[in-house]
């Protein structure tokens, strides 16, 4: 019943480049250090994802608000707008600052999109890393967003595979045998915090792995269709 | 430089009661199984501080909506009301839903309210484990809220002590050697929300240990103070 879990970066990615096998990759980097275990997550950063699915766009070095129009263009409704700051909801379903887009850890004259569709990647590594070694791991792909009311950002997760977004608790009692109230923990947003505890912004460790996870963790979900909150429901834009 | 950590669950903890010595509690349950390391961050959930500090007001145990009167006590400000559900900005300066209290894990006439200072409250935890067992550790009270534009709810710290509640990595250069954007890391919520996974909701697992945290993540910081951010530089409320 009681598990405790290991949070375990993985150095030795190389500079990922537009078209390289991201999964090969992983695999020899994961090969090289932490080895791939049945119900590993692996927190893979958004900005290798884009990198090797080519989301990058060429603007100007000098100018720092040279990625504007791109945000613009990746945002189907601006949420709020202050300065140079634009909240918007992306494409993609996601409500963030910049549309995702950013210029750090990429060459000056580079701004990374937001992969076109993150679960569809996550599922494509983990395919690939089944089909290669065998091996049954759950991905999430983290990047990180800010939040109202709270400073400082956190990693979330942007697209998944192999893994339960929501761990759905109703029904389920608790310590003293009453129904719980909350019910529904966002368990991969945890994840990608978790794992940015090791990742780190500075440090160009991509991946993580999160080993000891609960059997009942797994099994299939998507980002988009189980966390990101219909327009109707919500009471935030 | 490359860390992993270890995110253990403390079992144990017996049902706390308004008055009990919560450090005494909690030294004994760790040292019955983690162990204490100096540089350990023990992550408490709310309940059991509210508990210990009686911050528990008797209701209907027949009236589900009994601690609505409640709720607007708490607050400062209503800031979305739909049906059953009132977000509010408490007056400790979250904005969550029902003034962060709930009535799971207690008897059911009785609904908890959040402790009146969580950052004192984890001060306290902190001196008096230093006190007596002479081991400087990190205490975070971790609450599980919800959040806009996303499903699904998510540990996040309430109080803290010894611990940093924002990595500020503003100056620092990225992996390609420019200045990051993402400078501001909320730490002590990706640690809240990373205990969870080891804790669960129906479990009764009140604490967890994380172990393994960078020497730099340690030193004095507040919640209230640091994370709390002022409505004049919010944008939604």
């Amino acid at each position: 019943m009681l598990r405790s879990l290991q949070i375990l970066p993985v150095p030795g990615l190389p500079e990922v480049r537009p078209g390289d096998d991201l999964a090969g990759l992983v695999i020899d980097a994961c090969t090289a250090s932490t080895g791939l275990e049945v119900n590993d997550v692996l927190v893979v950063s958004q900005k290798v994802v884009s990198k090797a699915e080519d989301q990058l766009v060429r603007v100007d070095p000098d100018d720092p608000q040279a990625h504007k129009p791109l945000v613009v263009a990746e945002s189907v409704r601006i949420v709020r707008r202050r300065g140079d700051l634009i909240i918007s909801e992306t494409k993609h379903g996601f409500v963030c600052a910049s549309a995702g887009i950013d210029r750090s850890n990429v060459e000056p004259d580079i701004a990374a999109l937001l992969p076109e569709d993150s679960d569809r990647s996550a599922r494509r590594l983990r395919d690939a890393i089944k089909g290669r070694v065998g091996v049954e791991v759950a991905i999430i792909v983290a990047d990180t967003f800010g939040r109202p009311w709270r400073r400082g950002l956190t990693d979330i997760a942007i697209g998944c595979a192999g893994i339960k977004p929501i761990l759905d608790l109703r029904g389920t009692d608790d310590a003293v045998g009453r129904e719980l109230q909350v019910t529904e923990v966002c368990l991969v947003d945890e994840l990608a915090g978790a794992a940015e505890l090791v990742r780190g912004k500075a440090t160009g460790i991509a991946v993580a792995v999160i080993r000891g996870g609960d059997p009942g963790w797994f099994g299939p979900g998507s980002v988009a269709e189980d966390i990101v909150r219909d327009p109707s429901e919500d009471l935030f834009r």
